[in-house]
């Protein structure tokens, strides 16, 4: 099975991360329990001063099953509630 | 061990992906056998027009690790002659 990966940088101003981690948390919970969901990892920079703060490395089953769960209403209300620029794009692995 | 993640994204014009995975092959086969290198996985949109092209993650056993193995004058060489814009910085896992 040919999976797709979501790879998702965001752009948190130093001092701002808590109140991201809170919103980040409260979207990631819900996705999880969306069909075609297989995982998820989320990167912090060592350097609180990187271009994107923080980077969501997640598995789906397929982009059709990715973009079923986060054009959901419910989905749509969180995100509206996040105030941190999102840089998403769906990805396959092609070398490893 | 707390492991650290490269994250290292690339603007590549449509068109030039071969020309950039010649490139990425050629500097991922020389840090593959620098100490501390634990493993690499290359990401290519599914969007031509995504605006990183590709993505890298890669994991090393330290920072320090990571900064020797760029440091080295081989890998300088091979990455000046790299024509796409790269966007690293270096991660740890804060949730999975």
């Amino acid at each position: 099975m040919q999976t797709v990966t979501l790879i998702n940088s965001f752009e948190v101003p130093a001092g701002r991360e808590e109140e991201f981690l809170k919103a980040w948390h409260e979207e990631a919970e819900h996705l999880r329990h969306a069909p075609g969901f297989l995982s998820t990892r989320l990167h912090e920079s060592l350097d609180p001063k990187a271009a994107f703060r923080f980077i969501n490395v997640a598995e789906w089953e397929s982009a059709q099953h990715f973009h079923k769960a986060i054009g959901s209403e419910a989905f749509q209300q969180l995100s509206r509630k996040n105030p941190f620029t999102p840089h998403p794009a769906l990805y396959q692995v092609v070398s490893e």
